[in-house]
């Protein structure tokens, strides 16, 4: 349980509705900045406005997904006013609060360290990346049954990348019966792969394996799939690019050769914004009660 | 091999050009009715109107997969003008010759039997019900993506009918990583969904069993999914009905409790054309090579 | 519950004392003929001799899974004693009592039908049948493992028939990650197989099929793994021949060739007697319940 | 290919003869050391005593999986003398040669220290460790039903550790119906192994959850399985130690108890010699071409 935890939330989407309940569950004291059109469905818990000093008893303010933007500005799809997060702000928190987000900007990683406010970007740990590598997979599933005429079953898959959403999407497409290989460069993804029954290859080789596929996943964060590559692609491909933008595909080139290609947006807030909410939810309350047990601790 | 064989193709949408160019392939004689607009990609094929001297010398008519309407009239896409069958195309046929259709209404069945012409649905054989089945299991699942906010992997599914559609949406679903109830009325069903990992219960017990569950997918052809079944599911969960129509929900029930429910419309077609495309053009040559082997053989 | 209902059971194997075991759980009256060795473990249950009077009062008889030999005897595991079931026996039973059995030889089925007792054979019910299924395929990959010097995984597996034992080791080797062939003699099953992401093909082609294979598997109950087809299969290869006695394999021919093939023995009974025990006892307990039911009811 | 280079094998077991072909293959200048007893039905090998002058223009030295004892002697199936690796063969070595082994003894390694030659331990490796697994697993799956009187089918698993040998495991036991639980300690293993379809748990609850399970496999090379955890498991389950010896397991407690347990020896080379060869014969080529081009290019 969170009872006498303070936390914050500032902003965000239909995401932050799931984070908001399970924080009301676990008995924080919860206040919600930006969001006046959300009808008060959570019992215990208050709206206010973003005034430095409605954060001075905060233990941990949380972020929508995306943070900030470059001028600190944040997102909130229950609000029409604007809610920016500006230094002032961080000096009114308490020293041991923390500001959790999915990925920081620039402008939000130099505010926290200008204040000295920690930092958490949910989205560089590696367990809530494999969970919302499965929106993902599924987001991706949708738009390659969306974007081809052929079935996903008996299809020639190819998925670059074998990392957190790579071995994800590998497993998924498997589980809808497509021939799937996988493109990877170290010897120890290449045996993972095979034991796995996916047809792993050397990245090296991506020219000559590219030749007879129905469907191109990238998930490598790093232009891979260059006009070299694309050009010995079979015309009926389609390419779905799901590396962080701007994605690792030459988009350009794929247009001017006729191949569809097609850099997916960010699929777990869009396909299951109830799962990536959970996801957040579940995460966010670990590791604000291992938090405050280890100040209680000191 | 089908030379010699001669072939008439009347109205189609996209799936019938994976037809058109297996035939093609196969070097039989092919005639097209109602393409004017294709332009003419395949070789040794011509186009003529719809008269009853067109037909006289045709060993098979192909025809769309959901044949003619209630009054004879056949679609097409690649045509503006009409196309209507009428007995005197029939009467016009060597008496050898045969329709093949995927589902053939009241009109046609009794032409056909008027006419003593042979008839052949298609979609009555199982072999093209089920890989049919597999098209439809892909549209399911993007229907699924789409009208939920939650991942199908960890969602309660269920499948009501376990034949030759139910199988396949089954095992798709629990490929994607869902956990699967199956409702069966057989024993042996119920052996066999067990034996392939998903909790199999009779129907009998539905309306129990309905209680937790995120997605409800309907295979059976007859109105299971009652009012009274409608009101013990969770408000949260979407139906989708994959029977054909009017499928077996009541759809008018469900709306007034504020559940999603839909009826799947012809998935193959829409979601895979060239697949369901493939699916019939295989079929359709097997089944016209042997009935030439059997004439050659009289 | 079966609470007033009078079971016999008969000799058998350590299967039946899941059976046992059943309907002492469900209150029946059950007594035990040859059984002298068991030390008595279950309550409200007593022992007997076979004598014609002990059952008089009997609504059901259990016999082992293998019914008794061609002279009537009945094999017991917990008696040293003889045990042989005799027209006296079946005349002394109620004109509504039923014996069951796993398999009936001749002597048995002319018994009960010449003494009008009602025979039912366990194993001839599909249900039954794919239940077992699961520990013959379990005792089939053990003897494969212990009689190749390959893995199963990524080894070119070879499964004959797609019926009630097919289905399932070809969906067992498929999840061990070997490659998997399946033999078919229905389009539909072809195309059933197609979907589950076997390979299938076409039985009168099995000479071509079985070239590169490591090991075949005939569910098959004719001879089909002739000393033509042994011939075409690779020196490496192992045959495990699952089909009842005497199996569908020239076993001469392929000792001929020093081509190990083994007929198994009925798994189910040695790799998992626990599981096949309580096969049969929830199967029995249903059957002779739904019995009961009907009977009151008329 | 590996022409010019000089490679000397000496002793071990069937899954050398994999190593030996593979070389032969690939063009490579074989000797053998220890191989009296087998004949020769490789072409360009030679057989030699092993004196130190032997050795001389060895680029290679392959030494059977388990190395050497701790004196140095190499156990070989293939001969009756004996064999002894001492410093004066490594003294007699050229400096660029390396010493292969599976896995090395104190002795092997302080030998080649002390004398300047490079050793590998394939064993070492991740991807060599990853494709072990596989026989590893079906060995584990041979012994489960072996000692059991139930299907894995349908059984409670729990596999201890989710690395190399683990993911394998519990990916195997799944694929033949298991449930199958997983105990993991880190965040991110507990993720992926959600994903997988596997229920995952910390392995700081193991108490709690060994509470209902049929089969316990651990891969964890400490003690994990303590006296106060077995005293928590039923009776009935069965305990497979996978880890090096002597496990993780406390087998004295498990005897005293009555609980099965078993510590696994090395089962790919005992299930499936030929494959855990091939492991060994394709790394070790891609190894020495590898350090052949090395030499080279300098």
């Amino acid at each position: 349980m969170l009872t006498g935890i303070q936390i914050s939330v500032i902003g965000g989407d239909a995401r932050q509705l799931e984070v908001i309940q399970r924080f009301s569950e676990l008995d924080a004291t919860v206040t919600l900045f930006g969001f006046d059109n959300l009808q008060n469905q959570f019992s215990g818990i208050t709206k206010a406005s973003l005034v430095p000093e409605a954060l001075q008893t905060t233990d941990a303010v949380i972020l929508p997904v995306v943070g900030t933007d470059d001028h600190g500005n944040i997102e909130s799809i229950f609000s029409s006013s604007e809610l920016r997060l500006l230094a002032e702000h961080l000096e009114a928190l308490p020293r041991h609060a923390k500001i959790y987000t999915g990925m920081a900007k620039m402008y939000l990683k130099k505010l926290c360290a200008a204040c000295s406010i920690g930092l958490v970007e949910l989205l560089e740990r590696d367990d809530v990346a494999i969970y919302n590598s499965i929106p993902t997979a599924e987001g991706a599933v949708m738009m390659a049954i969306q974007n081809t005429d052929i079935t996903i079953h008996g299809s020639q898959c190819m998925v670059l990348g074998f990392g957190r959403t790579g071995v994800t999407l590998a497993r998924t497409l498997q589980g809808l019966g497509a021939n799937v290989k996988v493109g990877v460069n170290r010897p120890e993804y290449f045996a993972r792969a095979w034991e796995m029954g996916f047809k792993p290859f050397y990245t090296k080789d991506l020219y000559e394996q590219v030749a007879n596929i129905d469907l191109l996943f990238n998930t490598i964060p790093s232009m891979i799939v260059t006009a070299q590559i694309i050009a010995n692609i079979p015309h009926r491909a389609v390419i779905i690019d799901l590396a962080s933008k701007p994605g690792g595909t030459d988009f350009r080139f794929a247009e001017k050769r006729g191949i569809k290609a097609m850099l997916a947006p960010g699929l777990p807030g869009i396909v299951a914004p109830k799962t990536a909410g959970r996801i957040m939810a579940e995460t966010l309350s670990t590791l604000i009660l291992e938090d405050a047990s280890t100040r209680r601790n000191v």
